[in-house]
């Protein structure tokens, strides 16, 4: 931990009549959400992005699986605290955006073989969650191949549709989005600069942050096919299928060490065959989008929130891997009490961006 | 067979000093092979097409495999005798046309499986080529999984680019092809109007054409991988493999009795799971392209050509099926002397266009 992540910071214009002058690098889902923050309390906040209406974020591949037990299990002890955090203030920060695809269906995770269930073991233990046979588990989804052979519902483990989450954080902050690219965080005169710009983050301060590679199909059918988000391991391949109400299935995804926007004979197959092994009627589903993106990954894939450095005049919010979408809210909460009092939470101090040097 | 495709016709105006004019409705590749013959034996010859610099036609999806053996072995009996005569005209064809990716490699017919071997054995067979084993395969083509059990090499099936052809063929052209939606043939004041319209031949002649869709995808990836057209049988899965000299690998095709233009997940499934079970290398190849076309099919999948009726204005020369890139150049001789002597070659006997009334 470095000492600018919890030394006292300068302090700044808080309960002025006009707040700080915020700036926001990177408008994907966590530059947005901080500056909708931001901007709720006060703070005269811009966003810049080099493409502010793009969909070359990872916002845009992301499938949108609320999952605080399941991706975390077995990763950074403290980010099972910061994702349950981020959970826990989902439903408000959804109701206050609108219809953003918020569904508490919930999610099964399935295993196909014999071995599959003896890889999901351990996690489900984990979860403290009740196996289900695989009978059980087409009373519960009827389109489950008779060959799904256990599982569990995890109640809370649900989905958002993070295009629409995007879209909503665009039009709350409506005029304060600036396309512009910025190389230098010099360049920029406001009295905090927030860094949230993803992979993009690496090359503005020089934090370990790295691209993880995921491949991402849509298809689309008739809807009602699928009621749960799945969470399946079918002969070793994972995959997650992820309903929307109007038909769209978001099949993904690979997790590859690679900087490319390269679909791949090999990516694809494994998707659509994981897919089509736990879900057969997604056969005559169109293959409506195939897209690539990169998670901004960490050396430990948590994220890096806090200050830069001592000069407490640079607020890091990037690295957050496979979570960024569920962690947006926690985030923004977290980073706007940090630029606007000066003072970390708690929960921040794992996370300090300094942790790696 | 009607009365129509044998009665002598009425002469045309052969050896005149301006050929006879001649409408070609379909500027695919049948419509601009023929209409490429008749210019160059003197006809006054129009093409005529809605989208003449389009991607519409089957020949843009088509891998260009010609394989006068492989594709007729239990089908129509004259067909076979279309076939080779076809597979023969090739050579000059193509190198009147310039680089249009001829290429005389040679098949390698695969099995993966022993029931793989057990379905694909009686093609062999029949075809007359000496079974190699797994390792004469992969001696042949190192690409080959260690799976692979048995095949044929089959040095008559070669393959060609079917999207230069086109080019080649509209280069040839120019200045004779126009954008044009024919609805009615009567539209047109041609003295002989050739109707080569694939699928679009059966609402302008009311004959049995259908479409049969294929859902055909391009890998690209280091040139070299395949030096043989790989023509696979896959646990029960077909697909074939055309490697281009510039890396691109066509891998094809479903055959599915729909109109629709729709990519699905089975479809795109099946030929992934087949190309990466034969060639495991095929895997990170990037996936460039994915598309859907419909083979003009007819109710013996042989094709349709002579004169639609009596009155010898009108011929048709559609129905091709899977074979209209191998079935070009015989299509355009015999047709082009239908048109310009008004005598049918005994060849065309077995496809008069009225044969299934």
């Amino acid at each position: 931990m470095t000492a600018g992540s919890t030394a006292a910071p300068d302090p700044i214009s808080v309960g002025a009549e006009v707040g700080p002058r915020v700036a926001v690098v990177g408008g994907g889902i966590i530059g947005l959400a901080i500056a909708a923050e931001l901007l709720d309390r006060g703070a005269d906040v811009t966003v810049y992005d080099p493409a502010p209406a793009g969909t070359d974020g990872a916002w845009h591949v992301a499938a949108g699986m609320l999952a605080p037990g399941g991706e975390s299990a077995f990763e950074y002890p403290h980010l099972t605290r910061l994702l349950e955090a981020s959970g826990e203030l989902w439903p408000s920060f959804a109701a206050r955006l609108g219809d953003v695809g918020y569904d508490e269906a919930g999610t099964l995770s399935v295993a196909l073989t014999a071995d599959d269930v003896a890889d999901c073991a351990r996690e489900w233990k984990h979860q403290k969650l009740a196996r289900l046979s695989g009978s059980q588990l087409r009373d519960l989804e009827p389109a489950l191949s008779p060959r799904v052979r256990a599982g569990v519902f995890a109640p809370t483990e649900i989905q958002v549709d993070p295009r629409k989450v995007v879209a909503a954080l665009r039009a709350f902050l409506e005029g304060r989005i600036r396309s512009r690219s910025i190389s230098d965080l010099s360049e920029l005169e406001a009295e905090v600069t927030v860094v949230a710009a993803g992979c993009g983050t690496a090359t503005l301060t020089g934090l370990p942050i790295r691209p993880v590679k995921g491949q991402v199909l849509r298809l689309r059918g008739e809807p009602g096919l699928l009621r749960h988000v799945i969470d399946g391991a079918a002969d070793g391949r994972h995959v997650y299928l992820v309903p929307r109400a109007d038909g769209e299935v978001v099949v993904g995804a690979t997790q590859e060490e690679r900087a490319d926007r390269q679909l791949t004979a090999g990516g694809v197959h494994d998707l659509l065959r994981a897919a089509l092994d736990l879900v057969p009627g997604l056969a005559e589903h169109e293959i409506t989008e195939w897209t690539v993106g990169h998670r901004p990954g960490s050396p430990d894939n948590a994220p890096l929130l806090g200050f830069l450095d001592d000069s407490h005049r640079t607020v890091v919010a990037a690295g957050h891997h496979r979570n960024g979408i569920l962690l947006a809210p926690i985030t923004a909460r977290l980073i706007a009490d940090l630029v606007l009092t000066g003072s970390a939470d708690p929960l921040l101090e794992a996370f300090a961006p300094g942790r790696f040097g």
